[in-house]
């Protein structure tokens, strides 16, 4: 290992033990798609996930909370309010929020509700897949130019023209960004990951994004102080389990179903260290502003 | 095989390829019970789960989209609108829409919600279990003499007759209804398959009727030239999943919880060609109107 | 086995196979995170389920049912309506309904809505941990003094306390209390079980709780007659489940994701005669008032 990626992965050991130690209340207002898959995975890392989206208690239970998710995959106008309502007064008590903008793009109803919550709200970090990304950070309009190299994927080609893009993004919103694809970016205002841990069977369940972005949340919880690498480690972490479950799922013959329930073991059998030591995780310092 | 056995499995192994080269973004308006098992089995076939119920949202999403699962499992007053106007647009815009009455008869809700679907949209396909779909098609007090043979059971003894009876209602509202009990049906104006796949231990977990439900969305969204053949495949295809992961959970002394991932399994797993090798299916002309 | 043990084994047995011959239809309004385990585990064990928190439909449902079972895991104003609905007409129908106040305490909706249920609704039994049920019984503010013994947990050393305070409760509301911890305590008026039954494991997944009120609410259904065996066979035989799944995750290596799974295979797969061998449950009887 370069001492670059083994400063990476003690920060991921240090991050999941953290998040261990804490065990962080982390206030999930979630789609009832994957909320399930939610709360185990939650579970499975060590945190203490609450569900809760009544507009009327999300603001008592963000205050007991560490840390608060919020997902747009099934969003109504009773959990927008929720959402507005638990995450600006995460603000104001200064728990970290994260973001998954799930279908950003894909109705006005999303789009508009994930632009207003990065008007009204500073989230810690913000994590969705390459497209989803692209869709709320620069719209489909005004970007068409970068377009081609964001939206299709990103490749080992394109991904530092990615990240440059997306620094730009983090660094308007102080946010970290998170997209996820053929590889992962881990990106802030000053840095970015390469992730290239991961399954392509996440792709075949549903939830694998939820899950992350769940984790994610958990993780910044349990580390506020350095939230990049608490995001490069939830990223990396949850990737490695769903090598780890691929690899047992093949080898059991078994089908999507099995490599849920192996990517769920994994992440609640395998110690920190063990999680490190499979990390394939790179980090660069963009050049001056 | 007979001559027409080979046919059907022909034509259901040309339905499910369609669907994994179509993969259909499949808009589902379905029960927070099961919805998440409906999107891991649509995602094992091959086709693209969107699960949608905002009413201002879902006329964008069914767009976008290629085919509309309307279940009313959970329905409320929020989801019955997002139904509406979501199977309006996709009548319009010539997106094939497919409906399982859960619980028609059991409340005033569903059974007045699931006539006024009747009356206003057309569906390319109506998949419930018998009772069900007698409850729809008929109502309770007007066919007192068929309730017998249709609501008691569809049996070798009566299945005939309970197509029949079915066929009126596939003509009038111009669908292919698919009933499901000991053996299930497969019903249009013309012609009706007897599929004799299944497992008994799906009425064990629940889910298993969304799922197939699910997975007719999608056969026909992926085949929609040929609705009652893509039914047949659909139905007879989840049936030989529910018959393999059967046999799975029996040979590894599981229950119920092993045959909803051996179920989930074998949908990811098999190939068209191992499926149709399965198939029990056979189908009949109606006599003349 | 004592005398006592042997009574209680035998009627555990005989509870779980009247849940078994009546497949009671039990009405659910309960949270979208865990309402797909809930309907599963209930199949398991015999059950028939529906899950519907329509307001204008709940009073129907219910009058079809022959349990009610009410969590208030997710709920919303929609839901808390439907909730209040249902139960209403459940005690006019004579109907056995059972609470489980999640999260009781965390919000005044929480708080409110278990105080206002309890007010004006007669339920056969309450399950909940015993900080829920410290918090629906005696309030915060109001039982400081016992607030140590009972909030911390339930233990060998102060179960007899504990029971104690609970029967007050019980009694005060002539129902059923189940009071969840390291063990488990079922409470009435006049006597007390101490269940030992139980996996730590089931701390580790979501649902465990709710899974084990569900179980509780259809049992009681179908033993409306005998509220207190029932609720003790019910605890009794989930916390079995909890042990054989446990045993069989150790030996296979999983995780949490496969203990669920072995959980709900288990209760699908045990004869009453199997898990009442196993059970670990001791009752005594009040002294005087």
């Amino acid at each position: 290992m370069t001492k670059e990626a083994v400063f990476l992965a003690t920060a991921a050991v240090e991050t999941l033990r953290n998040l261990r130690r804490a065990a962080p209340l982390t206030h999930c207002i979630t789609n009832y798609v994957t909320a399930n898959d939610c709360a185990n995975v939650l579970l499975a890392f060590g945190a203490s996930p609450i569900m809760a989206d009544a507009p009327e208690e999300v603001e008592e239970i963000v205050a007991l909370s560490t840390g608060l998710v919020v997902n747009l995959g099934t969003l109504n106008r009773s959990t927008v309010d929720a959402t507005f309502a638990a995450a600006r007064r995460a603000n104001e008590l200064g728990i970290p929020a994260v973001l998954d903008p799930v279908g950003v793009g894909a109705s006005r109803l999303r789009t508009e509700t994930a632009r207003r919550l990065l008007d009204e709200i500073r989230f810690a970090a913000i994590r969705g897949n390459v497209s989803e990304i692209a869709a709320l950070a620069f719209g489909t309009g005004s970007v068409r130019g970068v377009d081609a190299a964001v939206s299709d994927a990103v490749a080992e080609s394109n991904r530092r023209a990615v990240a440059e893009r997306l620094r730009e993004f983090a660094a308007a919103f102080r946010t970290t960004v998170v997209a996820s694809g053929a590889l992962d970016l881990v990106v802030d205002a000053e840095r970015f990951a390469t992730v290239r841990n991961g399954s392509a069977w996440a792709a075949r369940i549903t939830g694998a994004g939820c899950m992350s972005t769940a984790v994610l949340g958990a993780c910044v919880a349990a580390n506020r102080e350095r939230v990049w690498e608490a995001a490069v480690a939830a990223t990396a972490a949850f990737g490695v389990c769903g090598e780890i479950a691929e690899r047992r799922t093949v080898e059991r013959g078994g089908g999507t179903a099995t490599f849920r329930t192996e990517l769920i073991d994994a992440a609640s059998t395998a110690e920190p260290e063990r999680l490190a030591e499979l990390l394939r995780v790179e980090a660069e310092v963009f050049g001056g502003v």
